[in-house]
């Protein structure tokens, strides 16, 4: 069955997968290897039950420093009647562990015992004993802890730390676990490079290899990235075909979608069985999976054609490899913990697709909270910040925010535990926080979404703090009318984090010699904004008002970007003159700053967070004369206020 | 401040043992290397926040297949009022990815224009548009994902699959990493040999330092085990001298105690600083921590005097070794999911000690249950069995059962919904069940309770399944009359497992020439009995009372053992003379058998799970061939009825 160049359910394009695989007996464990029983079996997937092969203890052990002896011997022992044992035809004296003499069924610790004669009190000449043993006590007997042909561990279980010291004390010496899987990994594309290349435009750096060998290392099995293949459509037959002789899985990456230089369908077609391009997911829809036939023309090998987008390419991973590498290692794969939040904006999502949406988690009071990250497929930092996954299921046109969703974590609930959310405007030094707050035991996760989308998100509960500095025309004061006006039932804190100078960014140079806001109706200059409820956009509007500049005379006004660093980089690359935005960054960026204003950048708090602790840490950080420093030395801050309690 | 021979509490050893480390400057990371950005780096802690050096994309790049234009030229177009675009002065192809040309600043999809003349779609000699476009439409602008000066990853970051995908997009090529420690693990003890001897009674093959490698490894530390030494001081001296000289740690296993051969903390006494000799934690307490004097005289190295039963080993890793290595690598150390649980049993502890009690964890119904493992310190099944743990505080005297505790886990919570309780009676075959399930997604964890046992644990809702195998003298039928008795209110299934054959177990040649129960009272011949509770105890009580033999007649009726195997494992040792049991505990230790009586074991199921689907694949077992043929062929078994409902 053939089925390809649209996209299919991924349900139907697993089965055709696997319904193949099994036809070649590739739907099981792909063989066994006997290791050494050290600490490099950690992580190995063990191939057969291990049974006992010896007994644990192996022998009758005494449990404790005394001295053997016959129990019948005691028999009639009284505090006031006792009863001596000579050393060392009645007793012996054993440690902990030694065996038990073949005579002697029972130990009498050592302080119970009055020793009579010699100067050893472990070798006198005979003991006193005032009460009478059982037999059997203080001994642990052969097997007490494992007897000889017992199940030590099942096949397909994981070997961790503990596990290898039970086998060695059941008596195995080597094992046997199953092979690691060879995943071959071949980058395709003419506009890859090498890391570390000099760049121009168009080039490509090659990094989703180094994701597919890292979760394949994870996952158990043994990668091996190839080297970068031009859109060559022989030598591309020639390096697949190669990889496919000397691997159990090929993955090709990417080359994978239907456009001029996309090669890989028409290559397994031609070297083996093409069963599916084309699966309904998103991202990462220009799946291909396939079978490639070996030169011995005996044997066959699977084949992944991996999208290039990397978000794409990491979830084809998951979906596709990640259960493969299971079956072969024969392993029930470990499901990622699942927890139910609340989604923070609402989402859409295509209908006819499977869509998996990367989200940031967070527990923020009593509420676990997944907000949605950017969902371009090319977007690699939603890849580094997800704290899980949530699938909208095909024939679901998305969800609303607030919907409770079924979120697969990536990481423990621990770190989520641990982690502060910072939703609202963007300053370049929360980054700075960020770094400094991972060695203290708390994570920062900051979403950009301007000063007044952080106090909406406060009002609904859905942030620890916001960056917040928006200007009241009437008193020149920053953010206490705001957090009056727009938080007036609510309890809430603010405290002072940097005072920065607003200004605008412009080229190197300052080709266009623009000095104010008056130069921006300037003929020929272009503008790019910052988004609606931005504090630096309600700066622009106060001022442009003050000055009685009509925005509509502005080119670009309407051009939004999200951060400041957005900004400066769309002046770098010349797609605008000029934009408002923080000296830092135009610094960061090497442009040149002209500033206009000084700003109060605070961070509000509301007052359960402000008071549990959980962002002492913060605290400790601004009180910290290093860390005040690391963002003084920063074009345009002053950190003279940093931690006053403005309200 | 030294602090030893009696135990001080947990909180005292550690703040003794890091304020002498913060003395020496060893209570931060302790250095950096420089590794290549590869899939290797893998769980490397990043020892400087990475900075993006390059923006992505660091060009603006086209987001579709299609033609670069410049918008302006596209003012006016309407559905009937197409605008023609000439190539290559006004339109030019682009793919996906590919640079925009510098005088273009918007891209229209393919799919949206109508070429004009030439063959090639891509290469038509014009193309027609009607609809106008934005500025920068269908392009991903410089720096859209990452803008260089960005932080990608903060220092004490562990680095995952993803991570290192974003690292090479934005520019880095080697990474700042934690230098690993090293720690030197020394086996110590004249007792000890190497896995693989031949073991004489008192050997005991060293297997902590396998334990303690992999614990090392797990961490993120280097490990290296040392060869075993013997109980000489002179030679351990040296030994351990060496060891601190070339390594960050040493960990000391065992000779920690106070006995005549444990000379660890007189050597580091010698040699260093002995600041704590004896912890208030259990098992675990003959810890030492101190610091020893590298022969250079300069440098300083912690030691860590490691108790020799293996739970108190891995648990003295713990505690002690594995928030050093976090601190060393300068990350957050991972705190293990925490989960209520409650008691299956009662427990007592020492009021003087933190009490570690190893615990298996399972969802029954809608309770999660932790059932305390065998707590010996020797118990090396424990620790494989151990799915968390829970700690009993100092001053507590121990809990009731029902009680809930805080249990930190060692497994996922997937793993543990994924358990199988089965309480109850001893079978050698659910050995064989646990292994078979093991790669059908369940894990089976049995509690040898006997048949009563287990339906008291149905009862209390606290298993999944009982085995059970409880005869009725009355009717002669296993288990319908118990069951009724036991749980007269509950929806119960009863599924066939197995019939056995149960008789006399006694040792190679029959040697007291035993061939009934009549035999049990002849002089010279000892027993060895199950537990109360155990079908096979009502069973035997049942026959001696037909036969009219008394129990007290029966030289050691009193001693009970817990299993079949422990049965055997006692006859094969000398312990005991003859015991009742199956058929197969004979045979897997070598002995002789005498069959006696046939019975019915049965599983106990209530209905709920026995509907749920979540016991199916013990079905499935049931009903396979080779699974029925692996019991088949073990002595004593018959599996014709395996399966049928009898209840």
């Amino acid at each position: 069955m053939v089925l390809y160049l649209h996209d299919i359910p991924l349900e139907k394009a697993q089965s055709a997968f696997y319904s193949e695989l099994e036809n070649h007996h590739l739907a099981a464990r792909l063989g066994v290897e006997e290791v050494p029983l050290d600490e490099h079996a950690l992580g190995r997937v063990l191939a057969e039950p291990i049974w006992a092969k010896i007994s644990s203890p192996h022998y009758h052990a005494s449990a404790m420093d005394g001295f053997a002896v016959r129990s019948g011997e005691t028999i009639g022992a009284l505090p006031g009647k006792p009863i001596t044992l000579t050393l060392t035809d009645q007793a012996v004296y054993v440690d902990t562990g030694d065996p038990l003499p073949d005579w002697a069924d029972a130990v009498v610790p050592i302080e119970l015992v009055e020793p009579v004669g010699g100067n050893d009190p472990r070798h006198p000449d005979a003991i006193r004993l005032r009460a009478s043993l059982t037999p059997w006590s203080h001994i642990r007997p052969l097997g007490e802890d494992i007897v000889a042909t017992q199940l030590v561990l099942a096949a397909g279980h994981v070997l961790r730390p503990v596990d290898l010291g039970a086998l060695a004390s059941s008596g195995s010496q080597t094992l046997l676990v199953a092979r690691k899987p060879r995943v071959a990994i071949l980058p395709t594309g003419t506009e890859l490079v090498p890391m570390g290349t000099v760049l121009r435009k168009g080039d490509i750096v090659e990094s989703n290899s180094i994701v597919l060998a890292g979760q394949i290392l994870d996952w158990g099995a043994e990668p091996h990235r190839l080297e970068i293949t031009p859109d060559d459509f022989n030598l591309l037959c020639n390096r697949i075909q190669q990889a496919a002789d000397t691997h159990d899985l090929v993955l090709v990456n990417a080359g994978s979608s239907a456009g001029s230089e996309d090669f890989t369908a028409r290559i397994v077609e031609k070297t083996g069985k093409l069963l599916v391009h084309g699966v309904a997911v998103r991202p990462g829809h220009p799946v291909i999976l396939g079978m490639i036939r070996r030169s011995d023309q005996n044997s066959w090998v699977p084949v992944v054609g991996v999208p290039g987008y990397p978000v794409s390419a990491a979830l084809t991973g998951e979906i596709f490899v990640k259960p493969l590498i299971a079956i072969w290692l024969g392993k029930t794969p470990d499901q990622p913990e699942e927890i139910t939040a609340h989604l923070t904006r609402k989402i859409t999502s295509p209908p006819g697709d499977d869509d998996f949406v990367r989200v940031v988690v967070g527990r923020v009071g009593e509420r676990m909270l997944a907000a949605p990250l950017n969902r371009g497929a090319g977007t690699i930092t939603s890849l580094v910040r997800a704290d899980g996954i949530t699938m909208i299921p095909r024939g679901v046109q998305g969800y609303d925010a607030g919907q409770p969703v079924q979120v697969r974590l990536y990481r423990s609930q621990d770190q989520i535990r641990r982690t502060i959310f910072a939703i609202g405007s963007h300053d370049m030094t929360l980054d700075l926080l960020a770094s400094a707050l991972e060695s203290r035991g708390r994570r920062l996760v900051s979403a950009n979404v301007g000063s007044q989308g952080g106090l909406v998100a406060i009002r609904r509960g859905e942030t620890h703090m916001a960056g917040c500095h928006l200007l009241d025309p009437d008193s020149g004061v920053y953010n206490l009318a705001a957090v009056k006006e727009y938080l007036p039932e609510m309890d809430v804190k603010i405290v002072r984090w940097v005072q920065r100078q607003q200004g605008l960014i412009v080229a190197r140079g300052n080709p266009k010699d623009i000095h104010g806001l008056e130069d921006l109706e300037k003929p020929g200059v272009s503008f790019v904004n910052r988004q609606r409820g931005a504090g630096t956009r309600v700066l622009l509007d106060f001022q442009l008002k003050q000055l009685g500049i009509d925005a509509a005379s502005i080119l670009g006004y309407e051009r939004e970007e999200f951060t400041h660093l957005a900004v400066a980089a769309a002046i770098a690359s010349g797609r605008a003159d000029c934009g408002m935005g923080i000296a830092a960054a135009a610094e960061a960026l090497d442009l040149d700053f002209i500033p206009l204003y000084h700003e109060d950048y605070d961070l509000v708090m509301p007052r359960e967070f402000f008071d549990s602790g959980f962002l002492d840490p913060i605290f400790d950080l601004m009180a910290d004369v290093n860390f005040r420093q690391s963002i003084a030395v920063m074009a345009g801050y002053d950190v003279s206020l940093m931690g006053t309690v403005i309200l």
